[in-house]
């Protein structure tokens, strides 16, 4: 025995007696690489653009902290700051309508942690968590690997479609179908189909959780970043029980700080930070952070940003329309990163990648997207996500341009 | 219906539902307050010494990286300075002879994300993990918030009785109990023992593991804070592929920083990152702590902290031995932060913290280190955990004084 243990490899013998329910995204979507001397216009990743960091900020906060509060920003706990920090985002999520305490702000890494503190908290193996379709694949990988079985529900120009969730809580109700722990969704901004909840139906879906006690999970990660003069109010806003909020600071300030935050309803925030299991997020990064943000005028910087991302977008779109076959559609995005592109229904996308990135550009799959048994049937195959935050304008169109031009020639599968 | 439920706590209905498993630190040991004026000295909390952090470095290296490498340090991914992070780490393991690969190397937030990325990849609900009797309270929670089922095994002065690991593997070899997916020890200055694995024990584990294809998840949070010239050969260099090993830089650079790391047998970096679901490690972080690293003599900055804490580990155990009634007893650290002390055996620890808290002093009673059903049954009852890294060498005698008067008086219940 020994000798056969001794020449094998352990840990995969015992990864073999596990299960892991794979969900999120498929590697080809980001492992496709282009031939040899292509330049690729990357419309794939959703990255946010790194010239409109404020790195000038973040070099004098973090030496301005740690001179003045290093000993405490660096020891366990962190410093005053990590409170500080807690407190603006108390005060601005109050922005969305949002009425919360410092209190009730559990800080993450990122907002991934955060989908994961409520995923421990709430989930159970086999538990229901229903999802958009198509949805955020870091959140599908977070609730699957949680052991939770998915369930997602269409979105369409209007975001998604309350009336199929209401039927499904009547099912559930009738005890007809399991009742669902959590609904995950992003009523704005959506990634990646950059659709917005519309008011009727955010209305109807705040009720809805009242009506049926149904526990909502709201990414608020474009939030900030609307192309409208004001920020749509959000969903937490009008059911405040119900609803759990989480956003970050990756779009507004950096994603590599990795700092994020959740306010569930009142009297979750122990239960939450209960567990936390990796003794806290940084109160190094938490006291930069907050240093940062006491010294700028952040509405102005989001103005700012605002302003960026939506002649980025306009760029692309203008881009589109000059070369998109006219089947090709999307629905013009009114905030966020994305524009979410509709081919014509017998068209293979991701087979078409390599194609694509020979032509020098690149996009994700809309598969990529849906939970995997709706990928298997189809779902996304047609479509495509587009990101137009991070690449720089006169790129964008030529990539848009690269795009249609390749779309009017896509080869075409047999019809679903 | 819609009445009721809006009237209620939803979250709190589903979290009626669920069956949380709890280990851990009980709240008593770290809740309990002094009466009104007085001052404590304690011996409770595990905390560095922040008069040793390089705050001064990190204040340095945070405004060098920012101005250099900005835009990447604060892009999802980070920068070049991430894998310069992995590949030091790499370089430094080999002290304690192991050897690894910058791509090895599993950063981790703090060595409590390394062990739970381990319990994510390995640990199914109702699996075994064995532990040590006593053990770090972090670990017991997190494989027990994995689900598994905790089993563990004395230590004693010098540290895990290994005979006792043997009977329980042929056991488990003859089916006649259920076998562990992993074994978490601390072989070298253990918390909250502070024994050390004998060499004549460390080599029969390496060869029981490797015997029965046992993995063991080695915790080296105190490994470079030895007071012998020369640091202990980690338990990983006796039995590579056996097992996991992990560290942190939060007893030797800084806690706040939040960076830790994980090392397993060949192969199995990848499947560890992937259960990485929180968006890595802070790339600003890991970029000024690579500088930070960079700009250093690591090797006299480690001797500094040996020295000191070697100091404060003397001044303790000198207040000890003038005041300690001879029943108590306790093994001479030989690096790491805590001494051990072991009562009385009919002395109920716990019970009696808040007359030491009156008396000015504080401890972490034993129990807080075992397994609840162990604690039930009196163990660690007549321990208790005292810390030498954080109070001033003066406050270090001084508290020992106060314990030892105290314990010479401290009441009994009927022996155990």
């Amino acid at each position: 025995m020994a000798h056969r243990i001794q020449n094998s490899r352990v840990w995969e013998e015992r990864l073999a007696q596990r299960n892991f329910v794979q969900e999120g995204v498929p590697a080809s979507a980001f492992t496709s690489k282009p031939p040899e001397g292509v330049t690729v216009v990357s419309l794939s990743w959703g990255l946010p653009d790194p010239d409109l960091f404020p790195v000038e900020r973040f070099a004098q906060a973090s030496e301005r902290v740690l001179r003045r509060e290093g000993r405490q920003a660096l020891q366990y706990g962190g410093s005053a700051s990590v409170t500080h920090l807690a407190e603006w985002i108390a005060q601005r999520v109050a922005r969305f309508g949002i009425q919360a305490s410092s209190a009730d702000v559990v800080v993450s890494n990122g907002s991934s942690q955060g989908m994961d503190l409520l995923a421990r908290l709430l989930v159970d193996e086999r538990d229901e968590v229903w999802v958009e379709a198509p949805s955020y694949f870091g959140a599908l990988r977070i609730f699957a690997s949680a052991g939770a079985r998915l369930r997602a529900f269409p979105v369409d120009g209007e975001g998604l479609i309350v009336d199929a969730v209401r039927e499904a809580l009547q099912e559930a109700a009738a005890g007809k179908r399991p009742f669902p722990k959590l609904f995950y969704l992003m009523p704005n901004y959506h990634n990646p189909a950059d659709c917005t909840l519309s008011r009727t139906r955010l209305e109807a879906l705040a009720e809805l959780a009242q009506t049926y006690g149904l526990l909502l999970l709201e990414d608020g990660a474009y939030g900030e970043l609307c192309f409208s003069p004001e920020p749509l109010p959000a969903l937490k806003a009008l059911a405040p029980e119900q609803i759990f909020y989480m956003s970050a600071f990756s779009k507004t300030l950096a994603p590599g700080v990795r700092v994020g935050w959740l306010i569930g309803p009142s009297g979750v925030a122990d239960r939450l930070r209960d567990q936390k299991v990796d003794g806290a997020t940084s109160g190094l990064v938490q006291a930069i952070v907050a240093e940062v943000l006491r010294g700028m005028d952040f509405d102005a910087h989001v103005q700012q940003l605002r302003q960026r991302y939506q002649q980025r977008r306009d760029a692309l779109v203008r881009g589109l329309k000059e070369s998109l076959p006219p089947e090709a559609t999307f629905v013009l995005p009114s905030g966020g990163f994305f524009v979410w592109l509709q081919l014509q229904e017998d068209t293979d996308v991701e087979a078409n990648l390599p194609q694509a990135l020979a032509a020098g550009v690149d996009f994700v799959p809309g598969s990529a997207f849906y939970l995997a048994p709706d990928r298997a049937a189809g779902a996304g195959r047609s479509s495509m996500r587009l990101c137009f935050s991070y690449s720089p304008i006169d790129k964008l169109e030529e990539g848009a341009r690269r795009l249609g031009m390749l779309l009017s020639g896509f080869p075409r599968t047999t019809a679903l």
